[in-house]
Parts: C-alpha cells; structure tokens; sequence
C-alpha cells in the first residue's frame, strides 16, 4: 500500500515568493491489479500478483509555507512497487498524497506509463489551493 | 467496418476532478477505398482490397463519469484493419465513437498517417461537452 | 508556370465541426528567377533557366463544403518544378491558389527554403475566411 | 499466405560492378498465429485471426544479374497482411522469397518488430551466394 | 529467486541456418542487496529489502535447435523484481540461465542500469558455444 | 559562502527598450549541507564537507540601467564550489544577488540539477521591478 | 565597422496581407572589443584585434513596402567579421539597421553566440511599428 | 542528360598523400521514366514527363592528380533535374562520370532516395583504382 | 590531491569468464593549475586557486579478481575536486590509480572536458595486463 | 597568413604510453581566394578579399615527446581568419604545422566546412610517424 506517512518536509525558505520545484524520476513502479492489458491468469497465478507497470512521475508544485524533503518523497514512490493499482488512481492518489503533505500553492502530476497494447498512457492530473 | 461495440468503459474513479488522460499507438492500419495517392487499379485487383494506410493515433481526453477501458480499445482500433476508409473519416468516426462510448467532458483525436505521394498528413478533431 | 486547373477537391464528410488537416512534403522545387544567392549569368546560361530552389512546404487548414484532393495537390505542387518564382511568391502564390480552389475556414502556408548563401528562410502567410 | 509469386524483377544495369541496395519499410504488417505475448483467446474470438504484429523491414542486398522491380516489393510485403506467423519466420521466409527471385551475390534481411510484453525483438537473417 | 524454470523454447524453423535474434526491454528492476550507492540502513528498515535497481537488458543470441519462447522470458525477467542481487550478478546470472535453456550457438547479455551515486554503468558479458 | 560582491556591471548602451538577455551554464557545482539523498555520515567524514551538486543555470533578464558583466557572472557562480547549500536556495539566492547587482526590469532563474536518488529537480524563480 | 548602406530592398509582391519572413544564419562572426572573457593582452597582441566571436543570428519580420534583399542581408552581416562590438551592440545595431533599411510592421532580431566561460549568451530585440 | 562535360577539376595540392574528401548534397532531383511505384499514366500525361524523384548524393573519393572542382560538380548534378533516370542508374553514371573526370585513386558514391510506395531505396557503389 | 586510497573492490563472482564493465559520471570536476585556456591572475587570486575544469570521465574494463566497488570510485572522483591537475594527467592518472586497485585483464579511460577557448578536448588511454 | 610559430608545445608527462588525445572547434572561419562557390565579383569588390568560409575542426593525435599546448592552438587557428585559402589546403597544411610543432606518433585532421552551393564538404587527412 502507498505510504504517505513517509512523507517529510522543511519550512520553504523563501515563502514569501512564489517558485516552481520540478521533480521527475523514470524509475517509478507498480502491480496492475487485474494483470492489465497483456497478462492472463496463468501468468499472474506464478507470480502470485499483478504484471509490473513502469512509469515516469513528473511533479510540479509551487510550495506554501513546507517544501517537500526529496528522500522521503523517493521512498513514498517505492512504497508503490508491490500494490495493484490502475493508472489513474496511480496518478490522483499521488496528487492527493503530495498536497496533503505540503499544503502547496499548487501542484501537478503527470504519470507517463510504458507501453502495452501498442498504446502508450499519459494521465495529469492538478490541484490548486482555494484562495 | 470499425467496431464501436468493442469498446467498454469503467467508473472513473476521481470523478470529482478534470483530469486529462492521453493514449498513443502508432499501430493503427486501415484500407484505402480507391487505392490511394500511390496504387492503380492493377495493384488493388491483385490484394482484393484498397493499398494499405498506416497511422500513429492520438487520443486526449477529460474523462466524466466512466473512463475508456484500455484493452477495449486496443481491440476497437485493430477492427479498421481490413477496412476502407478515407483519412478524414478515420480520424472523425473515432471522435464520434468514443465519444458516445465515454460521454467526456472533452476529447481530441489526432492520426497522423505515413507519406504517400511525398505527402504526409495529420488530421485533428476535437469535442467539447456542452455545458 | 504553376497550374492551380490540377487542383481538385471532394465534400468535407464532417462539415459541421471545425477540424485540422496538415500536410506537409520535403519534396518542392522551383527556379530561382534571377540565379538567385549562390549563382552567376555564367551558370544560368549553362543551365538555360534559374538556380534550383528546394523546400519543404506545410499547409493547415480548417475545410468547409470541400476537402483538398491530395493526388492533386501533389500534381499541382510538381507544377513549380521549371518556373523562375521568388520565395515570398512562392509561399504567397500556394496560399492563394488553394483558398480559391477549397475556399478553407482558415489556412496557413509555410515554406521552409534551404540554406543559400549560408542564410536558411522560412516564409508564413495565412489567410481566415471572412465571417 | 506470402505470394513470392508478386516479386518481379529487372535486368541488373551495372552487373559488371558489385555494389549495394539497401531498402526499408517501416509499414510491415502480419498477424501472430496464437494471439501473441498479449493476447487471450476472447480477443482473438472476436477478430476471427491472431493479433496484429508490426515491424519495419529492412533488405540489404548485392544484386547479380537482375534486381528487385520495387513496387512488386511493395505488393509482396502487403501479402502477409492477414497472415499468421510467427517472428523468425517472417524475417527468414522474407530472405529465401527474395533470394529466389532474385539470385542475389548477397543478402541480409532485417525485421524490428513493435514492443509487446514490454520485450522488443530485432530477428537478422543473412544469405551469401556460393562461389 | 530468479525462476530459470519459467524459461520456455520451441524448435528454431531455421536451424539450418545461423541467424541472429536481439530482444532488448526496458523494465527489468530487482533490488540491490546492501541498499547500493544511494541508501542507509534506516531507508532498508522501512522497505524490508533493498533499495530498487532498474536496467534496461538487452539480448542476443544465435539460435541452435531451440528458440526461447517470447511470453516465457518476460515471466524470467519479473522474477528477479523482490530479489536482492548486484549488477555483475543479474546479467551474468541471466546469460547462465538463458544459455541453460537455449543453448544457444552464442548470446551476448547487456545491462544497462540507472545512474546511481552519478554513475552510470553497463555490464555486458557473452557465450560461444564450444565446436 | 556565494560572493555577490564579484558581480560587476557595465551600462545597459540600449536603455531605451526592453530586450531580453538570456545566459546559461552546465558548469555549476556546490556542496550539499547535510550529504543529500544519496551520502552517508561516512562519506562526508572522508571529504570534509557535503556531497557534490550538480546543475545547469539559466538567467534570463530584461535589463534597465545596467548589464550584467559577463567574466564577473562566471566568477559568481564559482564561487558557490565549496559552499553547502540546499536546491531552493542556490536558485533564490541567485535571483536575490542578481536583482540586487542589476536592478533589472525582470529576471528568471532555472537551476536544473543532475539526478539524486533517481529524482531529478528544477528549480524556478522569477523577480518582476515594481512599477 | 558594420556597413547598413549594403542593405538592399525590392517591393513587397503581397503588400496587403500580414505574412512572415524568419531568416538564420550560423555564420556570423565579430570580434570582441577587449578580448572577453576569455583572453589576455598578450593574445590580443598577437591577433592585432580582440578575439573572435560567433553567433547565430535569427532574423523574424513582418514586411510592409519592402523585403530585405538576400544577398544584400549576407553582404551586410559579413561586414561585421572585423569589428570589436559587444553582444548586447551586434544584436540592438542589427536591428536598427535593417528596421531603417526595409522599415518592416514588426521585427525580431535574435544573436546566440557560442560558449564563453563556461557561459553561452542569448540576445533578443524586438521592433514594432507605431500605428 | 546527365553533363559529365560540365565538371571541371583542378591540380590536387597535396598529391604526394591519401586523403580523403566527402561531399554530400540534399538537393539532387530527376524524374522517373515511368512514373515510378507512385504515379499513373494520367499524371505523367499532364507533367509531360516522369514523377520527380529526390534524394541525398555522398561522394567520398582519395584525389590523385586532380580533384573535383565544387561548382561545376554542382552543375554537372543539376543536369539530372529533368531526364528520366532509375536509382541504380543515377548512382552508377553519377560513380563513372566522376570516375572519368577526376580520376581518383578510390571513389564511393551513395544515392539516398525519398520514400516511394511506403520504401526508402539507398544504392552505393564503389570504385578502387587498378595498381 | 587525488585520493587512491579511497578505491576499494570486492571478488569478482564470474571471474572465470571475460565480461566487461562500464561505467560514466558527467560530474567530474578538478582545477586547472594555471587558470587554463580562460582565466588570468586576477581571476585566480579572488579565487584562492585555478580555474574549474568539467568532464566526463568513462571508465570500461575486464575485471580480474576483483571488482571495483561503486561507491569507493564515487568517492576516488570526488577527491579531484579542489586539486589543481591537467587534462592529460586527470585521465592517465586515474587508469593508473585504478589499474593499481583493481589489476584488470585490460582498462580504457576516456576524459570528455568541457569547451574553453572555443575547444573541446577528449583524452582517451588503455591498459592491457602482460599476458 | 597562418601563423604556425604561435604553436607552442609541453613535455608529455606519459610518454611512456600510447595514448590519444582529441580536439575539436566548431569556430574555425577563413576567407575563399575566388570568393568561393557562390560568391561573385561585385561582392568581393566590397568586401576587399574573399567571401568567408566556416569549419569545424577536429585534430586527434598520440603525442610522443610533446603535447601541443591548448591556448597557442587556439591562436593558430585564428590566424587563418583572413587568408584566402582552398578547403584542401586548409586540413592538410593543419596537419604539416601541427605535426611540425609536435612530431606526434599519429595524427589526424579533420576539416568539416558548411553547405556551400547546396554542397557540404568534409576533408580528412592522417600522418603516422615512420618507425
């Protein structure tokens, strides 16, 4: 199960401003629950779970009074190898994770998953705070 | 013919918020009716059918209350296959398909088909719900 | 001479909804009326005509009642191939000659001529029906 | 099923001289005899047929006395259009057709196939005239 | 554990003649067994494993009587995902047990693993069979 | 510690118009206070001091009365070498030092630093002078 | 010194439509009037002048009566080869010379010059009509 | 017809040693004798001539007592524009022309033709002097 | 200084079998000991020693008994960054310090610097054990 | 005139290994003697000598006793920036002057100069030390 609670962050030192922190890693993974578009149930019978999805994670957000810490941010993504999850909840439930932990001005995040099928998915999804 | 009934859709689970998903394939084929820019009458006679057209298919859209199911898809897009049919209405009956099939709040399809003739095209229809 | 006669065009299948078509060739050649940048009398003489001139040309457009033919905007393209023509009537010229022939929503031609005399151009003209 | 009976081919122009054609399409279509790495046997139900493979073909050869007439090429490539079959024997099947028909001094023949299953597979086959 | 036991083969329909198959994937991830370049013991604690690896791995191979089955290499492949294991170990591990299986004439096994601590490295090692 | 006072300035010889000046280096390094993602107690014992960053900086400005002197901006940006400090301030610091060296009518800065624990970050921060 | 009375123009064939004319070169070149960044006195000795500058300079316009003759505009950036003359100059003059010479609705004047220091600069100056 | 009585050559400064000069041009255009994979009797009746046929010519070559004369290479490769010529036969002529004209010690001539049909053709033919 | 005493190695597992390893950091950095190609002495007194220098440092090699360890060569490469050392000695040293650590079958070291001056510089030496 | 005394040399401090060493510069510009392919009387009336030419230079070379020394390169190089001179003679009086200062063991020039008439020239030449 994703791990918010691994969650950490450091007063933004420059709050009075409003910037943009960027972060992306290719190295983002996680278990299609039903084995997905190329698996049967042979497959998923010996792995005992779901086939690997892959995915880039692009992040974008403009921090509030927290930034959020890019090692806790790092194993809050691995806490994700071994669920089944579909993309989109991959996607929005990072989004909700993130805001929830750092408050932020607002934020974006975009999943960039590998291919299967023949069809290559990228789900975006943002938030910005009400004024 | 193209095969709208092969398309399913499942409850999107983040209903409450825009968000964009965005399918790729550069897998599609389809038939040309006449034989295209770049074969005669002979050439068709031969393959029983129109010269064959290659395209790489995009799809971007706000999902409402369901999501398109993957899978499906793949299928849906694989029955033009042994079709004929012109570039413009390639990229327009796919709008108007998967539209009635997941009622999005807005969609975009773009086929951007292979050099025939020394000429390379690239068709973009969009849909907006109205509100 | 170019011959716009060659162009043809058949009914726009989707006339009720606004849509794109882009198409584009690295294949357009012409003269050069005056041997152009790079060339003296004494090659022209030689060669009884202008400097060669090579392009890339991109044309988008949103059709109304009609659609461009693209075999015979091919053919009427080729037909530049021995006439003496300056770049910006170049560009000028294909604007022209397809608005009078597919009377588009909206057009925009763009020629990307190469380098001569180490200076590459790219000409853009565009052109919105009246409402 | 293939039609090497499509191929034609014309006498070789500068048979005195070894020297190289090198040919590439990226439009290679066939269908996967049993569905293939991510097909189940309801979607091939419904297809009547395998699922489709794509690839790009390329073909490398030294011609002796005659070569390869190219819109024949074109036409036997389109053959396996609805056939099944697997990887290794479409690059190996390509490479005996064509050395059939043409008698070449030598010959390689090369088939990129699309991702499936997250795996990319590259099949090369090479032939050389006995002396 | 690796699984060499999900490694499937099917008869090679051109053994009579050498010819070269390369598959190459992107999403091969295992764990580094000590948390490698990047981690301290109190990342490990939380994950109960090590810190995640990810390569691309690519493979060629001469085939001899046997071919390995597609599908049955991607099940392989998944099964080094919860193990610990160091980069020298994964493909010279895989080179044995896809040798084991195929016997193949030669194989050549690269991985390309992610930048760690700024580092980058590639691993490659290759089979000859013995005459 | 960064030194703003190596920045020189020359007078803007274009004062009358707004136009823009963008520079960029690959060539900037600094230390990370605490080690950063992916360094231990151990390994800052052995160097005295944090983990090596890397990153490239782009500036981009419209100037006013003065520009920014070119040799003194790559004195500046050397010396941040051997200072410990985190992404977030390296980018604001260096909008805060520039606007203050320049007093331009606006000025960007983007620090796109190298990849740490698989996560890449970029940084952001713009100044608009109050009119 | 730059010499604008090379300049040259002829009329603009499509006076009464708004269209665009970019040109690029990769070949210009002037020389820095103190030696920049990255020379000394006894190099500038030597050479009899400052160190060699290059650039890419893109020109972007809108014609009104007149278009810039091509030949006459190669003419003209070469005269800049053997001058001493600062970026920020070269950009801001080439501007000013050709808005005099062709007196265009709207022009952009782009100069990218290679690497100095470590630094690569970007110059950009905008021009438009007073209706 | 090709003009091989166009090329002119001058004494090779550096005769006493091998070196090797390459050029290579974007801009080589002839027509096709019967239309080619892509054009109809209709369409060559209107043109009164072949379907244009475009590609990229390489030339490497070791000089031996002359070398080619870049301007009236230029020349002798515009002479193609509008005779009626198959892809082995330009790169064969274009090698036996150049042959004779300078008498090189090694000549290699590469044809990089446009795609035709969905296939790219690229011929390469070589020359070695007899010692 | 460069620190050798950092590098450390662990058995090489698969020692009986010839593979290669390669590995790459674009985060090397030194100083150059008299200012380099760009600097003059007032710049390297504000700045208490020589110019930075940047490269890519490429390391492949055959191990023996031993592996080098990835972390401890991190750390090795760190230990340049404050000394002042040319290019060629940068690159012929580390091959002897690693050589010295590790004793490999062979090693190849390649330094990719940064421009100066306008020139790039890549040095490249090997070491092949005495059999 | 090329200034060959500028070349200054250093002691190689591995002269005891064969190892290689590459430089490149994409700021190399001098000046045609006739005004080139595609320049023609009037201009070089104007412009007082010939019409520029611009290159990218690469030298690789295994230095025996000595090393060329970075900045004098840099200077020589220079001193081309107003001769008159034919592409040929440029790589291979390069190449005498730089063996000439530095009697490397090998040496190779390579000289990379821009479209002219459409035509892009590379002209190579090597020198290997007679043992």
């Amino acid at each position: 199960m994703p791990q918010p609670e691994l969650l950490e962050t450091f007063p933004n030192p420059y709050a009075d401003r409003d910037y943009e922190i960027f972060m992306t890693t290719p190295e983002f993974t996680s278990l299609c629950p039903l084995g997905g578009v190329e698996s049967d149930a042979a497959e998923l019978a010996l792995l005992k779970g779901g086939a690997p999805d892959f995915a880039t994670i692009n992040i974008t957000y403009v921090p509030d009074a927290v930034c959020l810490e890019l090692k806790s941010l790092k194993l809050y993504l691995w806490s994700f190898r071994n669920d089944g999850i579909f993309y989109e909840r991959v996607v929005n439930r990072i989004l909700d994770d993130l805001v929830a932990a750092a408050q932020p001005r607002s934020m974006k995040v975009v999943g960039d998953f590998n291919v299967r099928g023949g069809l290559k998915s990228i789900i975006s999804a943002e938030y910005r705070k009400p004024r």
